[in-house]
This record gives structure tokens, sequence and C-alpha cells, in this order.
């Protein structure tokens, strides 16, 4: 039976902080707009960046919801890994714009990147994959 | 200057567990096999769904590195969601596999759905999206 990894979802304190940081920093079009889900009592909203088909959902909870236990930072999501042309220039103007930096722009290997940190915490990984493994799309 | 979400990287406790429950339980395929990462002190792996371009990699850290505190579950990965064509009969085929169901199979508004739990706790969800919203991908 064909099963096909579609999207990641990740919960959110705040989802009007959350929508901002993704779309007006790091700039996703919302696919689905916001909508309430009265049977988890929650809010939902879907975000693509433009020229990738990763599918980025937004979940935010009531806190009476049997999805929204108290919000804690774990160690599940390693981090979300966002392609761009110049590390350092991308982290600069991040910076600039009030975002926490965890990891400064360095190289692996051939690959350039560094990490950044969204409104919950999660580690936000900004890459420059060497161009041989480009495209990774 | 363009971003662009390319995948969402967990981290694991078992890389081996990990990657037998992606692969032989939710049959994802090696698209880049395991390899060390000596700067990060771990290891690496990157699997996708046929049919799917959602990638995702499997993140392991020697309890060395800097990348590696202790592992704890927290709140920000909601969910990673598999779309199948039956929620019912994959969650029976899951669970005589051994996997733990969290949510038995249920329908939202015209989708199905259930969740189960990947060898880390992570909540997988199983969906069948309503016809109108197909294809996700």
């Amino acid at each position: 039976m064909p099963l096909r990894f579609t999207y990641t979802g990740i919960r959110v304190r705040d989802m009007k902080a959350s929508i901002r940081f993704y779309t007006e920093i790091l700039r996703m079009e919302i696919v689905e707009p916001l909508e309430a889900t009265p049977p988890t009592r929650g809010q939902v909203a879907t975000l693509r960046s433009r020229g990738s088909s990763q599918s980025l959902e937004l979940n935010w909870y009531e806190p009476e919801s049997r999805f929204g236990p108290a919000y804690s930072n774990g160690e599940e999501l390693d981090h979300l890994a966002f392609e761009c042309e110049d590390v350092g220039a991308t982290v600069a103007e991040l910076e600039r714009q009030g975002i926490e930096v965890v990891v400064r722009p360095n190289t692996i290997g051939d690959w350039s990147e560094a990490f950044v940190k969204d409104p919950n915490g999660i580690w936000i990984e900004l890459i420059r994959p060497s161009p041989a493994r480009l495209p990774v799309l």
C-alpha cells in the first residue's frame, strides 16, 4: 500500500507571529490560508517557498485541545532547511531584522551553512549546497 | 534574496531503528545514503517517498556533539504527514508490525486520518485528503 510523505507540520505558539516569520522573513507563500479546525480546537495554515514543492503546515491549538499540551522545546525536530544563494548575506539580512543567529555562517566540506531560530525556537538551517548537489528540489 | 524550503531534518536516537522504520514500515527510499559528518560529530541520511518530492533528513549525533544535547520530546514538531489510499487498512497493517497507534482512524470533514508514532515519539499522520484536495504533492 503506497505511502507518500507530503508535508511537515510544526506547532506554533503564536500563529500571527509564525505566519509573519515564515512569509515576511523567510518569504514563503501561503498555499492554504489560515482556517479554524474545530475538531482539533485549533488553527492551521500551509506554506510553501516559491520554486519549492516542500510544504510546511503551521498548527496552533487552544490550551484545551487534546493536541495542545504545554509547549516545550525538544529534540525531535533537528531543523528545517532553506536553500539560499549567499548564506552570509542572508544571515546578515535576517540579523538586521532581529532574528536570532545560533550558528554563524561556516562551511562543512563544500557546503555553506548557518542556523537561525524561528519564533518557536526551531532551528532554521540556511544552506548553499555544493553545485554538484543542486538542485535538491 | 530567494529562500527555498528544501527539507525537514529530524533528530533520531538510533539511526538503524529509524532507517528501518522509515524505509521498511513507511516505505521511503534512501536518496542520500548514510554518511558520517565529522564536523558535527554525527551521521545523516536523506529519504523520500516514491512519488513525492518532500525530503526527510535523519540526523544522529554523538553525545559529545554540540548538536547532541540529551534527547527530550517537545512540541515543535507537530507531525509528519503521509498520504495513503486507505487509512484504516494502513493503520491495521502498521499495528500488526508493532507500531504504536496514538489516534485511531477517524474523519475530520472529508478527510480520513490517524496518527502513529515513529521510534523517536514523533507523531506520523496518515491521511487520505478529500478528492478535491488531491494531489497535494
